[in-house]
């Protein structure tokens, strides 16, 4: 176990004093709960799950931790794509889900602070009921928590007009390895005060600190929106028009691309929404506008119209109820889950410059046909972020353990070449840590190195993830 | 010298034949030209400056200075009001003004690669020549770099709408102490991929790498704008007036706030502007509204004048051609030039939650009373970035020397206070170093000090800045 540390019966005594008996498992049951986020079957049971609620518990536990040298994996909703939840080195599991608090939402100052077990969809309606607006909404918004979203620099379908995660983070309080607290920044909207903790700290994965308290800059909330929903008879042409809509100067608040195959998927998983499916259609748009003045909206409409009508789309369709709405946003949400539902899979969460997506779908096609599997497009088409989900369908398990991983390699080096990177949203975590030689050189992965053994010389938050090798 | 080498004459040697003769400085003229920035009366020269031109040259210096253990400071435009591009430690000053290249402006994707020695102004006209928009705009963009800008995360008025200079950058070519070279992220606009180095190079005043390339993403440049000089008869009400505007929805693109003093000045100072100054007017707000359709930013004007009548302000002039609204921004940016010709002066670079600047305006004259010194104030109300000019007019040396430092101390106190921060865009620098201690407690120094360690063993890049008794 690489010198970390196996937990004891003793241990489990310590910790009991710190969480109280109610907040700490060590059955079977639990560790198995606890073991797994949503990243293929993957199953790395922690030795021990415990539950805190203050910032001075989760400090008392990673200076026993630290003292000890147990791995701590802070734990969210577990609803991460890349493993970064497992506990791979056994240890600690560290549940956040009690910090569940919304402490403030500041409208004076458009600011809100909150606990990281919140959960994203919560939140964002927390912030609604008093006119403002907190943009970042992965897929699953329902479920997974802020802490998770400021582990994984997480984006969603508004990060195209609104960016993602990292924007809306003003200051955090951090439990550092050595149970010390430290506050990163201050509540302010430019700050130009010593180096960026907070930034360094949103996307690390756990693998620097423990998130206590979030403060996050809101926006007001926009009084109107549309929705379009725009049919192509060929993806790439899809692809193209994204980058040209962007060209006549609209901005849409969600620029989803969805394949045919993972429209088809997702209308057999989801029973109560209607698209049109015409044989001719290989791939949707799915837009959304958003403002304060619905006459601009209807303009862009307008304009986005006539750019796709170049690139061959056939008719465009506008939500223009919130029913109707809510249903093309659920099949979209759904994807994801739906494709998966299939067949054994990996996804993988490629980005790109906008305008280079049409070459990376292409790639992306005949790097299959070339290794021999087959894979479902769709994603955040307005930021160049394209989910990959390639099914495991009729290929043999040599070909998925042998070939697989020479084909997911050759795409990872197209999206580098394309000035991509392997991950846009769902982070490195467990399971993509051995592609990093692709987009970082080795002083690069030395310096990351480096900044991680400085706030944490003994390695024992979240162990495992991100580093090659780890 | 704290263990930092001087230059020797086999150095300049051995300088020489990796930057060329003709690209090396070390007689006392240039040495003090390059001792100082705009920050106060300060100058500590350099021993030797050098004007590198490839990421070679940097790499080999850096290479050079490292072993031998010699300080080296990166120069932009010496246009900083912290004092960050001051050769503390003698050593070498990096000058990047040979760095003046706009490699591409990449108009299908929205970005633009750079080398940091291009002034500001330049880069931003030559954006808007493609139809895209680079918005952080500080004061001196007419000669300040896009390096110095990264160095100190900049503002400008427009950060108010479209954010700081972190929130344009999506990838640098860094030189790190050791020599070696580094891209930091991707050219996307979301990344999930490792530690964000990119985010914890911007705003590290050249104390961890050296800057050669940036990629920024750029916005389609807004076609129609809208000029608003509101006067107010009470600074209190025209900062209370601020926080009001937004709380309706409208999101302007510059909210600026001049004191009365601030626009007396600043009115002999420069000679062909004509704004209103009768004698009941204490404050001005200087907005500005963007966007792509002018009747959005009518009705968006109509809201203001119906928020600002509610605190008094006075009739609201609009700029309705280019030439006023160039006349109203000159005045803006001359303020700081202004103020500071009238006097020997101290600039603080205060930032609050933005509905608390009523609070901080009225806490610094409160504390100024009772220290016994005038200050001038204006800046980036939209932001809560409020810039006070300590001005020495009639205090003794003693007083300026003794009770000035323990007034600003109070200042900044109270900024902590309100959840604010002691610099919003200058940065730390040479001169707000030993106010650190009041918004960063001893772990998060620490943390810093250990990153700044890992990246910088030596410490030969940029010492004596930003950390306490550096």
């Amino acid at each position: 176990m690489d010198g970390w540390a196996r937990i004891t019966t003793e241990d489990l005594t310590e910790l009991k004093l710190i969480v109280g008996e109610d907040h700490l498992r060590s059955d079977e049951e639990s560790r198995h709960e606890y073991g797994h986020d949503e990243t293929e079957d993957l199953v790395h049971p922690p030795d021990v799950v415990v539950f805190p609620a203050s910032v001075d518990e989760v400090s008392s536990i990673l200076k026993f931790a630290n003292e000890r040298s147990i791995p701590v994996t802070a734990i969210g909703a577990r609803t991460g794509l890349s493993g970064g939840a497992l506990s791979t080195h056994g240890g600690i599991a560290l549940s956040m889900k009690r910090f569940d608090s919304i402490i403030q939402i500041d409208e004076r100052n458009f600011q809100a602070t909150v606990e990281p077990g919140v959960i994203n969809q919560v939140f964002h309606h927390a912030c609604k009921a008093e006119g403002l607006f907190y943009p970042p909404d992965p897929s699953s918004w329902g479920s997974c928590t802020l802490g998770g979203n400021l582990a994984y620099n997480a984006g969603g379908p508004k990060a195209v007009k609104y960016g993602v995660t990292n924007q809306y983070v003003l200051n955090l309080e951090v439990v550092l390895a050595s149970g010390e607290v430290i506050w990163t920044g201050a509540n302010v909207l430019k700050n130009s005060t010593g180096y960026n903790l907070t930034q360094l700290m949103v996307g690390s994965e756990g693998t620097l600190g423990i998130i206590t308290k979030v403060v996050f800059k809101l926006l007001p909330y926009p009084k109107e929106d549309l929705t379009l929903l725009v049919p192509f008879s060929s993806a790439e042409n899809a692809c193209a028009a994204v980058s040209a809509i962007f060209h006549e100067g609209v901005t849409p608040a969600g620029m989803e691309f969805m394949e045919r195959d993972a429209i088809d998927w997702t209308l057999k998983y989801v029973d109560d929404v209607q698209v049109p499916t015409g044989e001719d259609i290989e791939a949707h748009l799915l837009i959304e506008l958003d403002g304060n003045d619905a006459d601009v909206l209807f303009k862009d409409a307008e304009v986005i119209a006539t750019v796709v009508e170049k690139f061959g789309a056939g008719e465009v369709l506008i939500a223009d109820n919130q029913a109707q709405r809510d249903a093309l946003w659920k099949l979209r949400r759904r994807v994801g889950e739906a494709v998966k539902s299939h067949s054994i899979y990996k996804e993988e969460d490629t980005v790109v410059p906008r305008a280079e997506l049409p070459v990376l779908l292409k790639g992306v096609k005949d790097i299959g046909a070339k290794y021999g599997f087959k894979s479902v497009c769709y994603g955040h088409a307005g930021d160049g972020n394209l989910h990959v989900n390639i099914v495991k369908g009729e290929m043999t398990d040599e070909a998925w353990n042998t070939e697989l991983p020479k084909g997911i390699r050759e795409i990872f080096e197209l999206v580098k070449g394309l000035g991509g990177t392997i991950s846009g949203e769902h982070g490195i975590g467990y399971v993509q840590k051995d592609y990093l030689d692709i987009v970082f050189n080795d002083a690069n992965l030395a310096a990351q190195k480096a900044i991680k053994k400085a706030l944490d010389p003994k390695g024992i938050l979240n162990p495992g993830k991100i580093f090659p090798g780890s």
